[in-house]
């Protein structure tokens, strides 16, 4: 049996899809957030134009620029396995398949979207990139993309993660990065903070504002965002059409769709082509995003306009959120701690379009641990999301006797999350969820400012 | 520019080289160990027929099984990459390549011959295979071949690697393996390892000596090794024969192949295809040892028989060794560690159809950051010590002047050896070496036994 389903090099897709061409329904636009007083200065525009055209356009296919396509054909295609020991161990007449992102330089997707972005902001001049980074799968892809253009790469990484997660934080050092723990004494918004307290840990929030506040008091610097925007979801989707082709080779489509929800990227990254393939293959294919019980956006949020960083001088977008200021418990799924939905997928999410369910800890380590043991490869916690709905889909189909085929992304491998396992075998993972009261003092002052 | 020179899934070999078929000269047979009066009852053979056949035969090519060859083509053929981006860093006029096997599930070029020896084992009635482990690369490789085949794995893995390097302990447990951290209580061995040192922090020697002993002790149990033994050098020689396909598609041949040299797999695994071809196509293809100046076997060792494994129970075999008690400084590269070179290795050094070199830990980390941040992959300490030489030999060719075709195998990613490269960033990586003294002490009661 053919468990791997393989793609030559020139089979790397030519182009992006942008999915806004087809979405036969309204994504609410931006709206500029409100001009500030507690800001040095005014905050220049981020994004080079050829990003920000990619994010509003309505052209259906976007060609790959060839240095990128270059890049990614050092690793890409990556494969596409059939689970086949895991459907043995669940003994489920399911066919489970998946697609692989471990494979990368990087070791997760993220780095599908650091090299089209270096790409296009140093074309547009830029010498320096700068981001924040929570878990550090984000910041050690912008690290790696950068070094090839020849720019400089700034990281504000979250302290408790850096702390957490030191090899996070090699790795971007290794690849040439300059990592600064946040807060930091580098920024006014990380002044404030250690000035409330000296020993804070730092949020993804806060090292956002932080690398804003950075990139814009200097010249040849710029901000960039992992994740959320529309542009970066459709850079991931060479994640999907490979997959397409690729179950193509498998003799199949998917019934359903499976992919960890952080604020999107990877899930859009997988789904979106399947939802382009589906009007005419499959129109049943149902798509599942998969997000954490500690930050369930979809399943418990609203639908709300709400700024992107901590600190809300990013734009408002119209999303499935927790609110901008929601502080997540601590889960070893960080790359998942995001309070909002990206647009699209929430306007999808919104017309039933897309489903969402959320896990607990405990499960998802249960079923990372099994997948592990299947299949050989250990998935990152984020990814482990995604393995979890697979599996109860799976059981769900032996329970009603039904043939099924389900597909889910492997977005990353968890070697640097080694450590979130031996808790899982020593028994000490536990599960957490905001409580009703939390999530709505959470977005009462959304609704009230509306 | 190409880059990456893949081959497709049915370029896997469907063979194994057995250079023993080709070699012009004595390889000396082993030589059986002496009976002992401390060993509770005899050893029983620990290695199936068929892997000691394919270990002392004369046949060439030796067909891989369809199941292991169905486990191979999960990842292999593993990326052959040419290092533009080092070439440039180092404006040298060679053309460096190397052949990547950090790909695979385990994350080296271990689960090759794990893979085959699990088979065959597995076949000829074995349950539960046991093994030594230090960095922890085999005990982690072994771990997920047993898997696919249902057969159980113990690990005895060194106590000061398993706190150095918790998380290959944890790799292996995910995977479904024991793992007993050496010394233990569950052997003689250990009891009386641990009875004259209570904090006793382990060897790599005694753990083989556990390994040995438990193995003996169960009815359905097999002791195995992961590199030295001529069956297991053959295992290895997929790396060689597809990244002789993919010079070809790079239209180059190789002067010389560099290869870090722990017991030997890694290195005879690269090479010994090449070593076949260079006869027509390149007569002066030099082949070039890669070992850390703290265990160096080949460069200040003496050619003689000696045992395997610390306690002197395996049989004997002409290598050239440090003596099998001698204890090698504490370096990152654990997996260089070991006393001896395989026996082919040492026959083909000693008639000087192969080079050898040594590097101290401060050059290979220098070395290993310099191809992480140009290439992308951070290589594991062993698979550095290959990455040094290459880099020399472009050096040299710079200096030169000449044009010089250089191929190195990088064996093993090092994402879960950050921590020493973080030691390196910090400026805390110390060189150390014997004194001749020192490996004189260790080799005379070899000498005196002859």
């Amino acid at each position: 049996m053919h468990e791997v389903f393989n793609l030559d090099r020139d089979q790397v897709p030519t182009h992006w899809y942008n999915i806004l061409a087809d979405l036969p329904i309204e994504v609410p636009a931006a709206r500029s957030a409100p001009p500030r007083s507690d800001r040095e200065g005014p905050l220049k525009p981020q994004l080079p134009l050829s990003l920000y055209r990619q994010s509003t356009g309505g052209t259906r296919f976007i060609a790959i620029p060839d240095p990128v396509r270059a890049e990614y054909q050092r690793w890409r295609p990556t494969p596409l396995f059939r689970a086949s020991r895991l459907e043995k161990a669940l003994d489920t007449p399911a066919h489970i398949y998946f697609k692989y992102e471990g494979t990368s330089p990087s070791g997760s997707h993220k780095i599908n979207t650091a090299l089209a972005q270096a790409y296009y902001y140093g074309r547009s001049g830029v010498k320096e990139m700068v981001t924040g980074t929570g878990a550090g799968q984000w910041g050690s892809a912008l690290a790696m993309a950068c070094h090839p253009y020849g720019m400089e790469c700034t990281v504000f990484m979250v302290r408790s993660s850096h702390e957490q997660k030191p090899y996070r934080g090699t790795l971007m050092r290794l690849n040439g990065a300059k990592v600064i723990t946040s807060p930091s004494t580098e920024t006014e918004v990380g002044r404030a903070a250690l000035r409330a307290d000296p020993d804070s840990p730092g949020t993804l929030g806060i090292a956002n504002a932080e690398a804003i506040e950075y990139a814009n008091s200097r010249k040849e610097a710029r901000f960039s965002i992992g994740s959320g925007e529309n542009h970066v979801l459709m850079h991931q989707t060479v994640i999907g059409e490979e997959a397409l082709l690729q179950m193509e080779l498998a003799g199949e489509f998917p019934d359903v769709v499976i992919g960890a929800m952080g604020a999107g990227s990877n899930f859009a990254g997988l789904t979106f082509p399947f939802y382009r393939a589906a009007q005419a293959e499959n129109p049943g294919t149902r798509f599942l995003a998969v997000e954490p019980d500690a930050c369930p956006k979809m399943t418990r949020g609203d639908y709300l306009m709400d700024y992107t960083d901590y600190s809300g001088v990013t734009p408002a977008v119209k999303m499935y959120t927790l609110g901008h200021r929601f502080m997540a418990y601590k889960i070893h799924a960080g790359g998942l701690r995001y309070h909002g939905a990206a647009p699209i997928v929430s306007a999808m999410y919104h017309h039933d379009m897309v489903e969402a369910a959320s896990y607990g800890q405990t499960r998802v380590f249960e079923c990372g641990a099994a997948f592990a043991k299947a299949e050989g490869f250990v998935p990152a916690p984020e990814s482990a999301h995604a393995v979890a709905a697979a599996i109860d889909e799976a059981v769900r189909a032996r329970e009603e006797r039904a043939h099924r085929v389900i597909l889910f992304g492997l977005s990353g491998h968890g070697l640097l999350d080694l450590s979130a396992y031996e808790s899982y075998l020593s028994g000490e993972i536990v599960d957490s969820a905001p409580t009703d009261e939390e999530i709505k003092a959470s977005l009462q002052p959304l609704i009230d400012s509306m």
